[in-house]
């Protein structure tokens, strides 16, 4: 073993110890409760870094959450400069029932860490600063220029990191950007992405009555908001097809080319394994589309809960003065998130009576983004994976949203190496996030190597 | 003024200190925690009427929230006998912050008294019991054998009232039954309704995945199980016709005569006094049927809320493992509720596709009810209104539902009598639900003039 590897081998007992502390710190972004939260989170990594041998490590404030930098410059201007992003804060944790521990209280089930935030990004960054603290900590140095940047607002769609970015071109100028938010296909099948859905979310209210009504004395003489907004939503797709309704959804869609449908055809995800990891009686999708392909490079309407009226126990018969719905759509290149939300208001418009009043508001939204296979970063990152964990990875694009993905991409103008060391069924956003704990380690050990592989790519370039 | 109207007028801060006490205890049945409420409201009321002079006056345990049952016999058996009926429970206070007083502080805010229960049926239950009082303690004596059995369970459709009044026929015998329970239509429009809708309510969960699922990985490879029941409910109603879409749901529905449609017709109720007391932007139901038909003698579909997914403020995006939805049909003459579950049931399963599980539960049903107009105890409650309120009143159906109405004409085979002293602004189970305080005071001396004008009926009988 070289000095890198013997030292990470050394400290793993710590670093697990570590984890545990920043895992505890329930820095949920979207619930302004856990605002005091954030910044310990975000402060924890800050220390945590100027400890371990960056440069400089801070704390920088924005108009919302921190963002936290670090840098290690010490390689020379002739080594390559890497950047990489993830994110500190985590989704909330209800249904809170369902968790079979404490969410903000780490516990290990056989080789699984369990807690919010494991996958789904904390586990993941704490990975690329333990691979960088052993280079630093075990030879000395990093073989390349490392810049790391975390955000605490990954979950709210980032409303600060583009303007952080465009505001800091100079202070993040890199040769490549990683980013390490993802999951593998399984343990021995690692995938690099090559592409990532957009978001729009969005929320409609339908309100009705000056106030909530007894349904004895009104019912048959207003329209409910509920009665009415369902049958809104129900126009939204059409469970036949499984096709989005908003006239001109599908208009800028890429066609996906023979040679991408080959490429995804080729991974070894059955729809059997999909049917089993989702724990549904079916999978279902649009008509026309593999599984694999409907998860990533076709767009899709989900529905997410709907707000209002009498949820809790019990029997109320009210016509409730308003009810709501939060509705998002991942969008795939080359749909425009400002147009989709104008189709989608309008449409929704167009469905509404003149009985009722109708809101439409735009929660957030995020550019869908595909990158070039072929760069040398990438192509590194494919090395290390060989090396750090064993396996050649798989390509494909992702069908989540990393808003920032494009926004690197656009200002920036360097390829995007998206990477992680998660597994499909990590239960991210849901009740009992875990990740491996062999995936961890050995993702720790791919980053070590990437980083020395990295240092091979400016020739390349 | 006779004794029994002067003790009234001596006694009236009294009697509204009183009845401020009684609503201080907030009696939500349909919430568990409330269940030690329930006991001291019920504790309130026979302390009350045992110590205004009732021969007995005793809380009654059932399998849910106890009875509390009254009489005083001592008008002697060639005297009629009254059963009032009432109930001291009262609907959840939710949303909380529309409340401009605290639900359970009692407010006089210009003539109206603002409390949960004050109109829907604690304030009506009061006037009952005062009027009693006026009587037995200004002239020692009623001019009627009385008997009030007030329940707790009236809310959550009256699991335990059925079987009690079953298995206490003869403690229960009477001449007629009263039910102070309702509405004026308007100050000086009293009202006596000859019908209750019934109803019958139901939950429907859609459930998908085995958990909640992140939708940037499974979105469009499984149904979203919101997006499916949306489509159900959606084909529950015709959102052009307004009718419910259930088949067979009409079949037993008795048609409205045309001499029904005109009295109807005559009650001095505009659109746009509907309009405005519902606060909508306009008037929406079925078509072919005027808006006081709709509200009374035509049945309905509601939903009340949707529980599951992500309803918070911010954003997260879901694919929630369950969708519910509650959902209610108020039902007309002759419509049996469980021929209605099995046809909701039946056709709801017909909507929902391999891909999902269904759940479809009742949550309680009521019948419906039509009573006759003609016969004595209803024309001394007209001569008691022109007495008490000054004004004679109008007739019609009622929207609501009293479950217990169609169990006492049922079983005990008496006359119903169905009047109150309400007003239809009254915000039954909203926020800021209010009783007119004008109305309260002539309510209790109608009910004074009732119980004499109740003796001379047992020759009409």
């Amino acid at each position: 073993m070289n000095p890198v590897e013997t030292y990470l081998e050394q400290h793993r007992e710590r670093h697990l110890a570590e984890l545990f502390e920043f895992l505890r710190i329930p820095s949920i972004s979207t619930l302004a409760d856990h605002k005091p939260d954030m910044e310990r989170a975000a402060h924890w990594l800050a220390d945590y870094l100027q400890r371990v041998g960056m440069d400089r490590a801070e704390v920088m404030p924005t108009a919302g959450h921190p963002l936290v930098y670090a840098e290690w410059l010490g390689a020379g201007a002739h080594a390559p400069t890497l950047l990489v992003y993830g994110h500190y804060d985590v989704q909330p944790v209800d249904p809170l029932a369902e968790w079979l521990s404490p969410p903000f209280e780490p516990t290990v089930r056989g080789d699984d860490l369990v807690a919010r935030g494991t996958s789904d990004d904390k586990g993941q960054i704490y990975a690329v600063a333990a691979a960088a603290e052993a280079h630093l900590q075990g030879s000395g140095r990093l073989p390349i220029n490392l810049k790391l940047l975390f955000e605490g607002e990954e979950e709210i769609t980032s409303p600060s990191l583009a303007p952080f970015v465009e505001g800091h071109r100079q202070l993040l100028a890199a040769d490549a950007v990683m980013i390490c938010d993802q999951a593998m296909l399984g343990p021995q099948l690692p995938l690099i992405s090559y592409g990532l859905r957009g978001l729009v979310y969005m929320e409609v209210e339908v309100r009705g009555p000056a106030q909530d009504l007894h349904s004895g004395t009104f019912g048959g003489v207003v329209d409910n908001p509920f009665n009415v907004l369902v049958c809104v939503l129900a126009q939204l797709t059409d469970p036949a097809s499984h096709r989005v309704m908003i006239p001109g959804f599908y208009d800028r869609v890429r066609p996906l080319s023979d040679e991408e449908r080959g490429l995804l055809s080729r991974l070894p995800v059955s729809d059997e394994q999909l049917r089993l990891l989702a724990g549904v009686p079916a999978l279902a999708g649009e008509k026309g589309y593999t599984a694999i392909e409907r998860s990533c490079a076709r767009p899709t309407l989900d529905i997410h809960g709907m707000p209002g009226g009498f949820t809790a126990a019990g029997k109320k018969t009210v016509i409730p003065a308003r009810a709501g719905a939060k509705v998002s759509m991942r969008l795939v290149p080359d749909q425009d998130p400002d147009d989709i939300v104008k189709l989608f208001e309008a449409y929704v418009r167009s469905l509404v009576p003149r009985t009722v009043e109708l809101e439409v508001r735009t929660r957030g939204t995020a550019r869908p983004v595909i990158v070039d296979l072929h760069g040398p970063a990438i192509q590194a990152a494919a090395e290390a994976y060989r090396l750090g964990m064993g396996f050649s990875p798989a390509f494909q694009r992702g069908g989540g949203t990393v808003p920032i993905v494009r926004d690197f991409q656009d200002l920036l103008g360097v390829p995007i190496v998206m990477i992680g060391f998660g597994l499909p069924d990590d239960n991210n956003h849901a009740p009992n996030e875990k990740l491996n704990l062999t995936c961890f380690y050995k993702g720790v050990e791919t980053l070590i190597h990437y980083y020395a592989l990295f240092a091979g790519t400016r020739k390349g370039k």
